[in-house]
């Protein structure tokens, strides 16, 4: 017996909907947030992969989320569409909005999804790549809970503050990055908060605001910004476009509106869409092209793009399968509605 | 006799202008440019201030320069408007382009200005913040000259790759922050260099990619991103989204083609440009207001928000005056075309 299960993407699939459809979240629902959490899983995502799921189900059960969430797309003005996600994940209100925001950039040349009032739980790289994927380069954003210091501050202000972005290549897997402005991702110090280890030094201040490594005074304290003063611009950046901008809540807020129930944040995000075949018309292929340079430049001298190790994730789980731990596989077990084959 | 000079904000530009007017370049490009230097002077942004006259002065000396560019203004795009800089100085094109920019922000919510074939030598936020004061929102990025290593590597791809933002505040400064992608801005280690102090730690590697303090070694090798992998990830998108997306150089084109004359790189620039007051409707002042809560958790805690040094520098020059190091001030008069009242 190993500490890993290993799951087939169906599998996983499955064992998400099945998890998602005993809390009474409506089908739709189920499988619009079982896609992102299979899609991390399978890129070995961890923190937003399977292991998610437990933080979905709280969610659910705190009464904040809305189980059957219709969502409501607005078509706000030439270049922005608006969802509307009636308070439930954030995932079947991207899938709405989307298609429309595309039309919108094909023709203005770029275009804003802005979701609101939607329980945001997934990385934001699944909402980007697929749109590289189909020649579009986007950067996406939105705030969390306040549980992260200003630079030159000790008192939590900012949320993680995720910043993700995705340009197409021509022949290879798209430039994806997607990375909290926090100096790590508050997923990362629950997970070592539940192996018992350590976080690294830097990350973190207590509650008194003293320099910890501790995760759990961590969770109590608050987080840093990655890169000092210009990771603290950045978050408050995400605060003021992927909250203020669209009329949704502030991480304050959205904390405090939480009151402590612990459920995923509800809040809003901010998606800016760039067509590079309006921007660049008949040199759009030339210019692509040239982007491989700087890509061959980075690769060359042995540095890697980001996204890299997770796309090699994702042939591997596709090929043989994705590999969790057997205690949290036990656990997800014990959130469906009768006993199940234990894989 | 100090080491120091005070220039009225009417010296300094009479200065700039003389200087520039002796290099031959076109009246309208010396104002231009003059403004933007006097802008930075004024608020204490010593490398971006009267000094950077003496690289502007050795560019159009290296016969790069477009002494008489006429920008062209294209609209590509119900949300895109194309400059064509002609080769000439960033700051004539930015003031060609940015008035129908807005115009389009305000009928389509949101808008592109694409710079191309500009020299570019300024800040960005002198180009973001008077977007903020007239009530948008405004991102601004631009590659340079490749003299940055990736994240994992020691050979230089990227520019300093300057990412600016400006969000309005009804009753106070705007909310604005520049800063290089860069650990640190390549004025500054050219000023350690002058000055003959070492720069800290962790900012650049040799020739041989070996860390090093000295100014000049980590000229000749490359400088390192702020933030690690996260800062490396932005200084790419910046090169995609200021280079490639508008079918201008990357950094490593751009240094390229200087072919070693030193002089300000030429290259593109984007600017997108947000208008909250067609996202949020009648909600517009209610949310402004809201965005105080972000600045005052900020504030209350002894945490500074960015550019708040600078606004306080130029209240002070406004009343004061500025102070340039002495000797700058007798390298400029040099540059002048017949001896000059020296201060």
């Amino acid at each position: 017996m190993t500490d890993l299960v290993t799951l087939s993407i169906e599998d996983a699939t499955t064992l998400s909907r099945d998890i998602l459809r005993a809390t009474g979240l409506s089908e739709r629902q189920c499988e619009a947030v079982t896609r992102v959490i299979v899609r991390a899983q399978q890129d070995d995502c961890h923190s937003h992969g399977l292991y998610r799921l437990l933080g979905c189900v709280h969610s659910v059960a705190t009464g904040r989320i809305n189980k059957s969430a219709e969502p409501r797309v607005v078509d706000l003005a030439p270049s922005i569409v608006k969802v509307d996600a009636d308070r439930g994940f954030s995932s079947l209100a991207y899938e709405h909005g989307i298609g429309p925001t595309l039309d919108k950039a094909r023709v203005q040349g770029m275009a804003a999804l802005a979701i609101n009032n939607c329980h945001h739980f997934s990385a934001l790289w699944p909402e980007v790549e697929p749109l590289a994927r189909q020649g579009f380069a986007a950067l996406a954003l939105t705030p969390s809970h306040s549980w992260v210091a200003p630079a030159g501050g000790t008192r939590p202000v900012f949320g993680t503050n995720p910043i993700a972005f995705a340009w197409p290549r021509a022949e290879a897997d798209p430039f994806v990055f997607d990375f909290a402005t926090s100096a790590t991702a508050r997923g990362e110090i629950e997970l070592h908060r539940r192996a018992g280890t350590d976080i690294a030094p830097g990350l973190a201040v207590d509650a008194s605001g003293d320099a910890t490594t501790d995760p759990a005074a961590a969770l109590e304290g608050a987080m840093l910004t990655f890169g000092g003063h210009k990771g603290s611009a950045l978050s408050a950046m995400v605060e003021l476009l992927g909250g203020i901008l669209i009329g949704d809540m502030l991480s304050l807020e959205s904390k405090a509106a939480d009151a402590g129930a612990g459920a995923t944040p509800l809040h809003g995000e901010l998606i800016v869409v760039f067509d590079p075949a309006v921007f660049l018309g008949g040199a759009l292929k030339d210019n692509l092209h040239r982007a491989e340079t700087l890509f061959g430049a980075i690769l060359s001298q042995g540095a890697r793009l980001p996204s890299q190790r997770r796309f090699e994730a994702r042939r591997n789980a596709l090929r043989n399968g994705m590999r969790i731990p057997r205690k949290l596989h036990a656990e997800l077990l014990q959130l469906l509605p009768e006993p199940a084959f234990a894989g």
